[in-house]
């Protein structure tokens, strides 16, 4: 009796044990099998960002004539581009007055999303005769390389004599030499390099002042078009607003 | 002479003002041919919002079957959602530990997005049998109206007698009643409909949880498991990045 009595028991411990066993199998299949379905999963969020992709690239190419066409009419327009960066909050708080000055001849500005549009986008400023530095035009450019780490380069500018307005000649006291500091300038930004992945100013141009530059460009300009354009501005105002809410839409 | 002499200055005068407001003009023209040629390129992205709309939708369709497989497959393993959560290091920082408790009965999570995909997200939290409340569900929904406005609702808790985690009956001091006060809980969420348009839990499940919850369940499950599957936990880590890298490209 004794006997059958621990036999029972040591039966009921392995069942016990068996089902234990048992349990743990079935979720590690289980485990396994999420693992595949997630597989699938990922493969069609793959195909989704590739079909995306294209429709961003067919809708890039049809912008482009369009984007020609504004840049030449903007073009007929003196300080465009310099109002309308002093008319946006963000980027005015870059600006000296010297920059100001500078960038009244600016007379082009383009944003180029490269071809694969995840890889970076670069912006050239294009430039005429100006007192302040040689270039015709003058880029920055940023780019993910294959992991995902961003970069950005810009052009070297090749500023006159005494010119560089990154650089200041500071105030000299009687008996010391002259030298020159760091300068707070729109133009420092050329130089910095320090956040490519989160350019402040970069994505400032490329995702709110390119997509409608004609807004800021019109916010405060003279009183007399204010008034007689209201109508303009409140439907500028309105696109603003509706173009705003579809990145806000896109983003979740 | 002196006759003559005014004449033509008059006439330089005259040609200046005429010059000047020829410019004007001019310019005033510019600004309404770029206001037509900006209203075609907002046409046009327009048009890409709904051919990307209609690409998520397509995708949204596709993966439900693979979903519904991932929740009948995850029902298999006991706790798999109280673990998710518990190793989310978010969604861990909002639970006390009788909310660990009350969520080992969640047995099903769900996150749908509304058919327009901009309108909204509802995600759904099925429960078993459990001393906490009588839901067998409790969801949280969240919308933005026609004017981009957000909101966000819930299913009221029907909390069991004495046990509403998101009200704690504060320590007695002798003499003095008893009160309830409001306790920091997980289940506080279903209440808190002051951030709807960027709920941060409900961004996180939607948009980190949900589309790889397999990954948080490994990520520090029992030691046996971890050893055993480390290539398996080393590819979910590498298909995270690939997520968190499409997520991030596809928001530049």
């Amino acid at each position: 009796m004794a006997t059958q009595a621990k036999q029972a028991k040591a039966d009921t411990k392995n069942n016990h044990e068996n089902t234990e066993e048992q349990a743990d199998k079935e979720q590690q299949e289980a485990i396994e099998q999420i693992d595949e379905v997630q597989n699938e999963i990922d493969r069609l969020n793959e195909s989704a960002s590739e079909e995306i992709l294209k429709v961003e690239q067919k809708y890039n190419k049809l912008r482009q004539p369009y984007f020609q066409k504004r840049s030449e009419l903007i073009s007929k327009i003196p300080n465009f581009w310099v109002t309308a960066f002093v008319n946006h909050p963000q980027v005015s708080a870059l600006l000296n007055e010297e920059d100001e000055e500078a960038l009244q001849y600016l007379t082009k500005v383009e944003v180029q999303e490269f071809d694969d549009i995840k890889s970076g986008y670069k912006i050239n400023f294009h430039f005429g005769d100006n007192p302040y530095f040689e270039n015709k035009s003058i880029s920055k450019e940023f780019h993910l390389n294959e992991t995902g780490e961003p970069s950005s380069k810009s052009t070297a500018i090749d500023w006159k004599a005494g010119k560089d307005l990154t650089k200041k000649t500071s105030q000299t006291k009687p008996g010391k030499k002259r030298g020159l500091e760091e300068q707070d300038s729109f133009f420092g930004w050329f130089l910095d390099h320090g956040d490519a992945g989160a350019d402040e100013l970069g994505e400032v141009i490329k995702d709110d002042i390119w997509p409608n530059p004609l807004q800021y460009y019109l916010v405060c300009c003279s009183l007399h078009l204010r008034l007689m354009r209201k109508e303009l501005v409140m439907m500028m105002t309105w696109m603003r607003k509706v173009w705003m809410m579809r990145k806000v839409m896109t983003m979740t």
